[in-house]
């Protein structure tokens, strides 16, 4: 029987050294809330989006007439029609657009994830979805977490674990990297309180005191948005249709 | 009353976009086994231990005659006069005497530590002596894992924990990041048996098959050596004495 191992990636800066080097998808991971963002989009039926680094670019997109979505720091970009915000995609009129994306974490993990067969978005809203897609590939799994500017995210190491979880039903099928057991353990300490324990990390906090409460409940509702987001030619699509 | 900072990073390549800036200590782990290593040798009375980066630095060592330690991927340099070994420690004649050392991962983690007040080494076998020592000096504190190549290592980061645990006895007088509130969660989950939940991890698993059982098993030992190793003018000495 085939064997197949799972690497978790804490910052973008440590995918240059990753272990599993082969045969391999990558799954971003950005909870609060770029991942989430993006699933909403779609579940509303955003055609494309195109995520990009800098405000500059997006910026250039919105002269040509493409509607933003965009934050730096958790705080909605001036020039943005959207913020980086779930609920925000559920009210707003996009369905068969492209949207064009700019954040502060997690447009930047998209960007690092070379090499990779598919680079697909993971957050807790398409979680049963994804894991069930992931299956089917039969290759190895580098989820690669956003994280807060390089350092480690509380909210984005737990879904990992809860991934993880989905995935490893036949344990002996699937090598565990350090980063992946660990994940897996913090997730099965949170999973009787998922809210309450998140609540223990920075940018949870953080979005509570820029008025966010609202899109980090949300962005907790597990298989709310029946999508998986891949990227491919440079933006992004919905392969769940 | 002051309050406190603990940050967690979980490899030398981290250490640049660490979250603590000013007023900081920085304790450097590397449980298997140059931490303790470390600890054990002055244990047993070495008086300084010179930690260099290049195998090339060891031999100029070498040839102006001074003993030795040193592996790379966990096997004992042939030049070596020790491995990177704990227990070779306990039975070496070293007192007085001084050791260079040089290792795959806790050397380079040692060297990444600038701008910090103090440097020590923390292991299990010094973690009470350690923590009292850290609480005296009433400023942040980050704990460096050495890692396995950069990447995260199971064993540092619940060894993180356990020293967080011991420091936080007034909790509302320390400011914990993602990272350390995700440790002493790990820490918490492998505090009943350390040795079995160590053993998830690859770098416990690659030492088991060079034949270094014995020095993991010791390796484990809470206390066992009262040292608090420092880090001043390029070699490290014991500041408990």
């Amino acid at each position: 029987m085939a064997s197949f191992s799972i690497e978790v990636i804490f910052s973008p800066s440590l995918y240059q050294f990753r272990q599993i080097k082969e045969n391999f998808d990558v799954v971003v991971v950005d909870i609060f809330r770029a991942g989430t963002t993006i699933c909403t989009a779609f579940q509303q039926g955003v055609e494309k989006i195109i995520p990009v680094g800098s405000v500059k670019d997006a910026m250039d997109y919105k002269q040509k007439g493409f509607l933003i979505a965009g934050e730096r720091n958790g705080i909605k970009l001036e020039m943005a029609d959207f913020g980086n915000s779930p609920t925000e995609m559920i009210i707003a009129s996009i369905k068969g657009k492209t949207l064009v994306l700019t954040t502060t974490n997690g447009t930047r993990a998209i960007e690092t994830a070379t090499g990779a067969n598919q680079i697909a978005i993971g957050a807790f809203t398409n979680l049963g979805y994804l894991s069930e897609w992931l299956l089917t590939l039969k290759r190895n799994l580098i989820i690669l977490c956003a994280g807060w500017k390089e350092t480690f995210s509380l909210e984005d190491s737990v879904f990992a674990g809860a991934l993880i979880e989905s995935l490893i039903q036949q344990p002996d099928r699937f090598h565990l990297f350090d980063s992946s057991f660990a994940t897996l353990e913090l997730w099965k300490s949170a999973i009787g309180d998922l809210a309450s324990y998140l609540k223990n990390g920075s940018h949870y906090q953080r979005l509570v005191q820029l008025g966010a409460q609202v899109d980090l409940d949300y962005s907790l509702r597990i298989n709310s948005t029946r999508v998986i987001p891949v990227f491919e030619n440079n933006y992004l699509i919905n392969i769940l249709i």
